[in-house]
């Protein structure tokens, strides 16, 4: 998507071999209309018959799963609430998320009443990189019995690995700014 | 806002005295149609002349900030973010948010490159209940030099005082549907 490469390249800022901070416009202030045309690309890339609901994790997943439902004639977002780990949770699935580059763990839980058997989610978030939070949330979709018809990224870290897992998993998985490396400060995409 | 009433009454939880849990359309699933709806409600009640940012609070305040923002021609939203109390935080305004019903106590930052001097900003949060995150977010608009030119809500509890507190500070605010109390289970509106 070329505007979102665009806009990376003028707004991102990168940092060292790994980092890319997009604070200014997905992560913290949010380009609203930037994210609206994410939603719609979303749906050409993404949508099929059948998908009735969009599935993310708070907090910066919302917004562009809010602008890709809206895109896809106003489906139902779900989005999982993280949790300390060893927090009591009552009536949800949960998942267990790593982050390798922060050293942290996340509990992610989403309520058993608004994900069911027949659901055919597609789940959509702000940043893929090795892959940990989607994977969590295929977790808990295969606990509901509920189906992942599709993932979406906007911005995916490739060599992170994360979408190389997802595809040998058998899952469509759709970036719309793919990055190849990052060199001291300079954006790579493939 | 009616068709918001409807829906509080429809699908919301009433809890005892206080608690109202609107997790299928607002805080945890999201009604997409009804939050555009809302978006376009809170143009009609608060935008004027010279607003140029929409400022919330992570997470449930994003998904309405931002259909406000579609709604006032595209503006950028800021999301406070949340950080436990003791972190490290540098390069930002800072406020600290008590819940008196939860009885947490919670940092809220917003990087200074965001808030700006000559800023006009609308508050929008989900809920208005005491006020502690209107008056957390209000304190950092103060400390930025911005200025708010009016404070949204999607539903009030009236009977925990904080509307009126913001209206003798001298603030506009506009809440959607207006709880006067809940009384075993129901919900009384204004």
């Amino acid at each position: 998507m070329q505007i979102l490469k665009d806009k990376i390249l003028k707004d991102g800022k990168a940092i060292g071999t790994d980092i890319l901070k997009v604070d200014s416009f997905l992560n913290h202030q949010i380009d609203v209309k930037l994210m609206t045309e994410i939603g719609e690309e979303f749906k050409k890339r993404l949508y099929k018959e059948g998908v009735n609901k969009i599935l993310t994790v708070e907090a910066s997943g919302i917004t562009v799963a809010f602008a890709a439902a809206q895109a896809m004639g106003n489906l139902p977002v779900v989005f999982a609430k993280k949790a300390a780990p060893k927090t009591m949770i009552t009536g949800a699935y949960t998942a267990e998320i790593i982050s390798f580059t922060k050293g942290t763990q996340t509990i992610i839980r989403v309520a058993k009443e608004f994900l069911k058997p027949g659901d055919k989610v597609l789940i959509i978030d702000d940043f893929l990189a090795s892959g940990e939070a989607v994977l969590g949330l295929l977790n808990i979709v295969r606990q509901s019995g509920a189906e992942c018809l599709g993932i979406g990224a906007v911005i995916e870290k490739e060599y992170q690995g994360g979408s190389a897992k997802l595809r040998a998993m058998g899952y469509n998985v759709e970036s719309l700014a793919i990055i190849s490396s990052i060199e001291d400060g300079k954006i790579n995409f493939k």
